[in-house]
């Protein structure tokens, strides 16, 4: 769908507040960004979280510390995906995350999140690839 | 940035046909939407090819067939975001992909791409997650 210039500029505000309170841990900042009805996806464990409090939860409970980056926001209202980076301790992850919002409220109202971990390449195409 | 509704509906136009020539295998037609310089970017893998004639043959030369849903794309000219399903043979995989294009000529300069795997989720949330 054509993006709309007059809600755009309000959803790009709203990932950057989300990622914001995700990095700080202000899981109370983090909770105004969420409609009540929030569905949390994750793909690669086929895990499903529903609804606001549960998803919240789930970010407050999480063990360990982390620093995220935001490499990369789109944004075509209702919706928007964001590359993020996240350093916990030693671990270094990438991670894709899809928003779709409620046009009525500006809440976030789905999100599929993906965290692809490192792998060695297949043998046979070093002739075509870099390594960095 | 604010998407430029006058660009946007091309540059949706042309990650459409770059994911259709994709799944059909027809790379004269992928090589319509690159750059000359465009740079493929696998950061799991930590591997970089760099120009449409790398980049071409890196797919022409890809064993095996595949078929490739796209569920989701999110456009913000210059760059775009997909999320996309392949089934190889017993293999599924979601992959996640970030194209910036060079606002000029319209083609793809940069792509990221992202290949999750499936994992077991760790224990102690399965009281806020359901599986599927």
């Amino acid at each position: 769908m054509t993006p709309d210039p007059q809600t755009t500029p309000t959803l790009a505000t709203l990932i950057d507040t989300y990622w914001k309170a995700v990095n700080t841990g202000d899981w109370d900042l983090f909770d105004t960004t969420l409609a009540d009805d929030v569905v949390y996806d994750l793909p690669q464990t086929r895990e499903r979280i529903r609804g606001k409090q549960a998803y919240s939860r789930f970010n407050r409970d999480y063990p360990g510390t982390w620093q995220t980056r935001v490499l990369r926001t789109i944004v075509e209202s209702p919706q928007a995906a964001t590359w993020t980076h996240t350093t916990m301790g030693l671990t270094e992850l990438h991670a894709q995350t899809f928003f779709t919002t409620d046009p009525a409220s500006g809440l976030i109202t789905e999100i599929t999140e993906f965290w692809p971990e490192p792998y060695e390449p297949p043998a046979g195409r070093e002739h075509l690839v870099e390594r960095y």
